[in-house]
This record gives C-alpha cells, sequence and structure tokens, in this order.
C-alpha cells in the first residue's frame, strides 16, 4: 500500500475505506478517482445532491474537496504511522454547480518532504492544501484552502 | 409566515423545505430548531454521521452550521422577495464531536436593518453570519464564519 505507483489501487482502496467508515460520505456518491504521492482527485454526482436552487447543495462540494485531504495523505505518507485531519477549511463558491463535479489538489515534492520529516522529528505536522472543484463543463465552481495535519498514531 | 413570533412554524417550514429540496441534508438528519428574527438554531444527530476516527464528520457539521445561514434569512427578511445564497464559508474544527451537536447563529437589530435597507435599495446584500457548534456537554467542536448574500428574486 506505500508503492505510490498504484494509484488506481490506492484509490479503491480510499473508496472502501470511506464506504464502511464515513457513511454519509459514501451516501453522497463521492469516491477517490486518483489518489497517488502529491496528488489527488474525486469526483461526486449531482444527482441526489442538488438544493433549491437547482444547484449542488454547498456542503456536497464542501465534502468533495475536504476528503481530498485524507486521501492525499494516505497515497503520499505511511499510512501504518500516521492518519491525516482538518483543523479547518474555508470553501469560497464561485459559480452554481449544476452537472457532476470533479475535485484535485496537489502538493509538491519539497513540501510532502517538509511534512515528512517534521512528523517523524514531531510525531506531527500541519499542512495546507488547496482544492478545485470543477464541473462537467472545465468551470471552477468551488476553491477550497484546508488546513490538516499529519499525526503519529497514538498521538 | 412574516410573523416572526411563530418560531416553531418557521423552523417546521423550513425543516419541510429541506427535506423535500436538499434531501442530502436532509438525509444527515440535519433539523432546524429555532427560527426567528435573527436567530436561528439547529442540530444533528451522531448516528450515521461518524468518521473513520469515531467522531462526526466534519463535512456534517459544515452543513448544519451552513443551513443556519438560510434559516435565519428566511425567518428574518421577507422570504417572498429575497433569497439567501452562500457566497464563502470557514470553519473551523475546535474538538472532535461524539454527540449529537447543536449550531447557533445570531444577528442583532443594527444588521438586520442595514441588511434590509441595502436589499431594498440594491436588490442584494451581503452579510456575514458566525454559528458556534456545540456538542451535548457544552463543548464546542466547531466554529464557522459564512459570507451570505440575501438577494432579491430574479435577480
Amino acid at each position: 500500500m506505500t508503492d505510490t505507483n498504484e494509484a488506481p489501487q490506492i484509490a479503491d482502496m480510499i473508496n472502501g475505506m470511506m464506504e464502511k467508515t464515513i457513511p454519509v460520505v459514501h451516501g453522497m456518491g463521492v469516491e477517490a478517482t486518483v489518489a497517488r504521492r502529491g496528488y489527488a482527485s474525486s469526483t461526486v454526482p449531482m444527482e441526489g445532491n442538488g438544493n433549491h436552487f437547482g444547484v449542488m447543495y454547498a456542503g456536497v462540494l464542501f465534502t468533495v474537496a475536504e476528503v481530498l485531504g485524507g486521501a492525499l495523505a494516505i497515497a503520499s505518507f505511511d499510512a501504518a504511522a500516521y492518519y491525516p485531519l482538518v483543523k479547518d477549511l474555508k470553501i469560497s463558491f464561485r459559480r452554481p454547480a449544476t452537472t457532476d463535479v470533479t475535485a484535485e489538489a496537489s502538493l509538491d515534492d519539497a513540501e510532502l518532504d517538509r511534512i515528512t520529516a517534521a512528523a517523524a522529528a514531531n510525531g506531527k505536522c500541519d499542512f495546507t492544501l488547496e482544492a478545485t472543484v470543477t464541473d462537467a463543463n472545465g468551470v471552477v465552481v468551488a476553491t477550497t484552502t484546508g488546513l490538516y495535519q499529519l499525526r503519529a498514531h497514538g498521538k
């Protein structure tokens, strides 16, 4: 599971974990599509997730972006030693989403190395992840900035 | 429906509306408990909303707080003329939530009057709403700052 070339397998593992352990997220239809070292993407369907304006509900856009912090961390760091948690997250709603959407986030090698080293030294490390949520026409419907923490199990 | 003394009736109306029009929110068990001029509260149960840490999923805490912008606006302004939308929202996760939670938000009379006047003059008005999410033991588990807009129908 630490072979970060196995992106589809990691995404499958994350989806299996979400289905079992975050039923409300699975219930929305949120799925990880890619999860590899430094990059994660996810999707959620429009169907069942609309609000009274006929657009995707804000909390669904939050969720499809927020899960990237976990997916990227699981694919980038030693999941046997560390787990991710979210400390705060700001979401800006740019345009109404009326189709299925995709969320993407990435961290560069230098940031991954910094997090890995700091977590090894201190048992935890905060990191910021910016995500972009795009509709089926390529329009950015929301952007997020999340503060996550990678933390050693048992800390 | 503009009698803001009828707080339970307004909350009932909002819950009926959420059930029909935001099924994903209703599916979480999010309910408005009070909605009157300048004040709204909501709840969501722990059951079905946990994550892999055994605490309430971040997106559920987002949702129980976010809906207050709509509930408060419907109870405070002329719902026949205006509707609320959320532009951005920041949520800070203070403590893990392991029980049902309650969210609360309020606006004072001066701010309500400002919004009412500006919306009448311009057809729309932005407003900031801060919400607090508290667990069954009175511990603050999350706080939010949301930027909403009251907008005239058809604008």
